[in-house]
């Protein structure tokens, strides 16, 4: 058994990695309290993983090997580096480290990174297409919720070469209220959400350099729009780009079954049936379909995932059992 | 007053036209009743409008002078030649009269049309582009919810020149569950929808060729993909494009502008805002705001609706104030 | 035309004020800015009521007859004296004036009351019950939402003398989350509350002596909970009790039909039939259907309104109406 | 590994029981096809139970030693008889045999029973109160989704003699609409359900007869409305009652301690918290809180449970576990 600690349990995501570290074989999970606040329970005889302070000599002394960062982006800069000096690795499921350059991280987050060798450092924790690096890593950037979805849908294109980049792709993306996560806010207050839905952050969103790092696409052959469903969890993303050098919905399906032949996550549809995001919930899986009209070469490929898993706490536990030597699969099917 | 009936008043458009008509200053609304059905209400008094058989000689003998055809194409195609025979004027929010050829039906709705020269006819009634042929129409035909939000973006862009056509556009459709009508049905039903979103008739939605016949592109430029929102009423499009000739969204937005200055029902955003569906909720206001990337042209149009009002009941509103010569936006404001 | 003005106008029941004093026939209405806010909106030409500062000097000057207090009780308690001071009248939303003792309030408000003498003062305006003091009165107190559904349903019962009392009554209350206000908290984020459902204040309720005022029941003799429903507005009260002295749903419903045969905000149902919340959303109505067990005396009343109309906003319209002899439906059918 | 089959695998009970069972340790499930439909998969691969005929013969010779029935009551009167005739073990979810007698039946279901000898036969499953019939049973009646949930906060009171039954005690039920299950209707349609609230069946609903049955009170002394939440899943229950011979909620506390306290799937809260219906969301928990105002006596129960789970599939496996001597809780933490 291996003991791993999760900081900001009481999060969205992060109490979805005690969720899912609880029914796992091989882990015992601890919640590591970062700031201080009071854990009652109305439960009569309450259960559950046992409580530490976030505090990296607890940690070390307790024999963590392992924690999972569910914190803002700040906050994971500041915690990483005092446990990373003292050996224990990092799965952070912030923006923090998540792009390769300072540089970059100041474009798209107007704010300097602090510890820049960290930046360099991260292993990009998108197992699909980064698998060799994770199991070695001390510090694993664990994918945004959008560029999960987005790159499982688009690189295997890309790399088959079967998308015209002259006339650029779309992505319209639409994501549950949890991916913003739980602090209460005016726009994700429920009189604010209930019977609506809104686009956001378009062209511009934070996720979207994740996407051009992944996919190799350049930020003007891609357009991005983020928007709110008024659901708890999801994304679904609809992504249309010209197709050529396929004639069918067949031979563009190919191109995933290939690529994806061995990966136990990825699911693929019959040409022409999509995805919806009931599918997905409470899943690992992302969900790929695909529909083209072979005549104008107008091409659309829908992939879904649950925010929550896949999406944050399930690659990270994936990560996590790459890191540790465990089953990729472990507590995730 | 003018006297005017509603065919399929129980259905989710019918029920709004009869909402809207009741606070209407010139008219005097009916409720005709097409098949047997109890119209039991569980209120002690309840009060509302007459009813009246749906029953050509019985209109012409209470005076309707319009009719409102909230029904089926099948059942619009055969209720409205013996009313336009007889002189009363009808308003058809099904998709039966608003394609122009009897070959077009055929191709997207796969059945042969039953009365091509209505078709030939009938006026389209969207009136911030087709204003001039409806004050005199017998036969209007109300366009569908989804080509209203994506004309009323797209053709003011096409006219001015503004769009790249050779890197295509699309149009990424949400819509609220009454968009698909009352009748019950798995595909409509709380448990399948609530907490869920789903993608259909991708690339071959019926609305396509409203689309097409108003904008001016051709199919192989269009992209379209209908989507589910688990909500009740409301259509937002997300519109993608490559502007030309325009240097910032300001420039965008002037063209917009322009084009709708005298216009009441549409509504522009200042650069970079854009509508959510709750601005629109129960109004017959069509919002849009624009984006752009100046560098690259990466262009998006938000155009927002409510699929029940500007989508269905309130524009057939608007073409019956046309053509009985009452303010074009009474009842509407 | 009567000029008035709305403080606290951003919040739900505050919104709802502006709509409906917007289509007004014998109003003008201004918005108050009580504190520093930007009021930007996203709209290239927003229209709408004028903002002035909310200052009693100013509003002295401008000629307001009348200003709605939409605010906390705390802020209602501080903003009403100088306005009455001045001759300006006064309806508050909140529950600060709704009690008719100090030590009452501070039994349920748990503070200590800053304007006894007001208290005193206030009429309660709940117009079925209260019409008489509210024309002439200076200060009127707007009823809680969840007292006007309970009173509605259950005073013309005790009245009437059809309740055995010694059973006692429960009220089991049901409101959408509109009623918690629109600042930001976690109790109503949207993924704490959809596909949730919860009790709160069991028994203890802020609204339970409002409804003892009104009813002329005892603390004793009242079972009331609250309970938050996933949608955003409405109020559904489910009203049990042991009847005495009727024989069929119909001897109670003429109870009701008696005490309500000249109100026009009471709608009432054939036996057997009860209201929905849909039946009451947007309307100033209070919809009420009642069952019985003839053999056994249980009863069960429902009540319906929507909490930001009559439960708020429509009723305060209602009451503004009385004191500016205005018809008591103007703005609200 | 007992070999086990699910018929009516596609209504929301049947989905859950494949769900449960897929992770079951020790059984092996098998779908049985009951009429003649398309079982097609959008999924390129689709994995899952294997798929037999609804046909006795294969049931037998497959070796499936138990069957459930995820059907309407007429339907499981009609398979349940040649399924125990040639031995194999039924659980039925419908209500077809949870009532003891022929004429309570006709009393409430409207309906003649057509298998008496099996009515009077079956064991009634609500393992907490029934547990020693049912590893013996041919037949078990897995119990009504409301009635779980009342019994469980009811019952003990009523043993420990502390609720003053003069009084009467009111159940004011809420359940999500998967319990109306899967049929497509209007009264289920997101349109009419979404933003709505309403009560149905009021004081004659079909469950009252098993809360009396199991109880033991009588009708007069027992008001019961079932409603109709905007949600998926779930049931939430509000107890009212006068209690007597208690002086504290704690005391009131320790009736259910006392009586659950070797139960596997009952949390009981701290006095004065209550469930709310995430908290047993997915699970095979019924949670229950109380609150008491000691003066007068009024007291408040609130029980919540997943009417899929506790309220039918996972209850259903909990009484497979017994039937079959695996487990009780096996497939269900």
């Amino acid at each position: 058994m291996h003991k791993v600690g999760i900081v900001g349990y009481r999060g969205y995501s992060g109490a979805e990695l005690v969720r899912i570290l609880e029914r796992h074989g091989h882990v015992e999970p601890f919640l590591l309290e970062h700031r201080e606040e009071s854990a009652s329970s109305p439960l009569r005889h309450p259960q559950g993983p046992a409580v530490l302070p976030c505090d990296p000599e607890v940690i070390k002394k307790e024999g963590l090997a392992l924690v999972f960062l569910a914190t803002p982006p700040e906050v994971s800069m500041q915690l990483a580096p005092p446990l990373l000096a003292q050996g224990t690795r990092v799965v952070d499921l912030s923006g923090a480290f998540r792009l390769q350059t300072p540089e970059n991280y100041k474009a798209w987050y107007q704010e300097t990174h602090s510890q820049p060798a960290l930046l360099a450092e991260a292993a990009y924790g998108l197992p699909e297409f980064c698998r060799e690096r994770i199991p070695s890593a001390r510090l694993v950037a664990n994918p945004g919720c959008y560029p999960t979805a987005a790159n499982l849908a688009i690189r295997p294109l890309i790399e088959a070469g079967v998308v015209d980049r002259s006339a650029g792709i779309v992505c319209d993306a639409k994501s549950g209220v949890s991916g913003a996560g739980r602090k209460p806010s005016l726009k994700t207050s429920f009189c604010e959400v209930t019977e609506n839905f809104s686009a956001y952050s378009i062209l511009r969103h934070r996720h979207v350099p994740e996407v051009l790092q992944v996919s190799g696409l350049e930020e003007r052959e891609f357009s991005f729009t983020a928007q709110l469903l008024p659901l708890d969890r999801g994304i679904l993303e609809t992504v249309y780009f010209r197709a050529k050098g396929v004639g069918s919905a067949e031979e563009l399906l190919a191109v995933y079954e290939k690529r994806y032949a061995s990966e136990p996550f990825i699911r693929l549809y019959n040409p022409g049936a999509v995805p919806d995001l009931r599918a997905v919930a409470r899943t690992n899986f992302c969900d790929i379909g695909v529909t083209l009209d072979a005549a104008s070469g107008r091409a659309v490929s829908v992939s879904a995932i649950d925010n929550l898993v896949k999406g944050a706490a399930g690659q990270a536990v994936q990560n996590m059992n790459l890191m540790l030597g465990c089953a990729e699969t472990e507590g995730l099917l």
